[in-house]
């Protein structure tokens, strides 16, 4: 399997870290973002949302990031990390559209701004980083991970953006219990990191 | 099953759509948004969020509409809308992605601001809204569904906030395959609308 990638994407890092922490191997194919490489065939063939990251399976194609953790995670076959129960499935689903929601929006889209320059308003991301934070503090006063009292794909799937707030503007001193999440994901065996992870 | 619901919302139409046409029963039970009836307990203590919709099964509480359809699907156990292989499972998930953040923050926000006043960057959100209009309007060019070559859970959670998108000021015209599409999912069985839709 080929994942398209980007190493600096927030993005892109939640599929290598979870890979790494189910131990599915995966080709990683860097992706010259700066030079658009993923804005032209063949890569907008593959993904016409211009995004990456990409998965290729053979002759499947997965686009975005989330769809990517569901598919590994069920083809991994361990339901561990995404159970196939109703209740649990939506449990960890509340968490994919956290992340595709307000986690991209908010943290995610904060550092867009300060470190790739995108024009975004500033103010706007910021206030959605604090909103949801907080929320995300309150849950884990109460969890020691996201869904299902275990890592699952939740947790891969929020930590990202969440752990690189910073390099958006916003702090995470007021953040205890996230601190500590991201601390015992870091202690989960596999783990792997990113620049500024 | 309760759902608690308001019926000018698209996220909660989401649900009210997918549960009709999979003949699943819902208690439904409206909420005084006006008054903020789901900021203040008891709602706030079931979502946190402090948003609609909530779906209440017995103890077992979800928010998040796509969590909720995940759920609904699953536990209806009729693989048509929500398959179980991970192919097929990652090919609904990228619409449920798209409707979390693209659609969420494209037609539906640039609605928030037309319809509920709020105060977002308008010109923002229907930047958004056209270029996600325009990638589905391209893939429907070549299928009649977003998923599956069937009608999924993807089409229930991506359709709303598409067909109200005239109500934040988007026009319709000029994306020929998607109102054909969405004429497709008024003539499906048990099919409902929504003021707007």
């Amino acid at each position: 399997m080929k994942l398209y990638d980007l190493e600096l994407s927030g993005n892109c890092y939640k599929v290598r870290l979870f890979a790494a922490l189910a131990g599915i191997e995966l080709a990683i194919v860097p992706v010259d973002f700066l030079a658009g490489e993923h804005k032209r065939p063949p890569l907008i063939d593959l993904n016409p949302w211009g995004e990456l990251p990409i998965l290729a399976d053979g002759k499947f194609v997965l686009r975005d990031s989330l769809a990517i953790l569901v598919y590994l995670a069920a083809r991994h076959g361990d339901e561990r990390w995404l159970p196939r129960d109703p209740a649990g499935l939506g449990e960890v689903m509340q968490w994919l559209s956290t992340s595709a929601n307000e986690i991209q929006n908010g943290p995610g889209a904060a550092r867009l701004v300060d470190k790739f320059g995108y024009r975004l308003d500033k103010a706007d991301t910021v206030r959605r980083a604090e909103r949801i934070l907080a929320l995300i503090e309150a849950h884990l006063a109460g969890h020691d991970w996201l869904a299902l009292g275990r890592p699952t794909i939740a947790d891969c799937a929020v930590m990202p953006y969440v752990a690189l707030a910073p390099e958006g503007g916003v702090p995470l001193d007021g953040y205890p219990n996230i601190r500590r999440w991201i601390a015992r994901l870091k202690a989960l065996p596999g783990f792997v990191g990113m620049p500024g992870v």
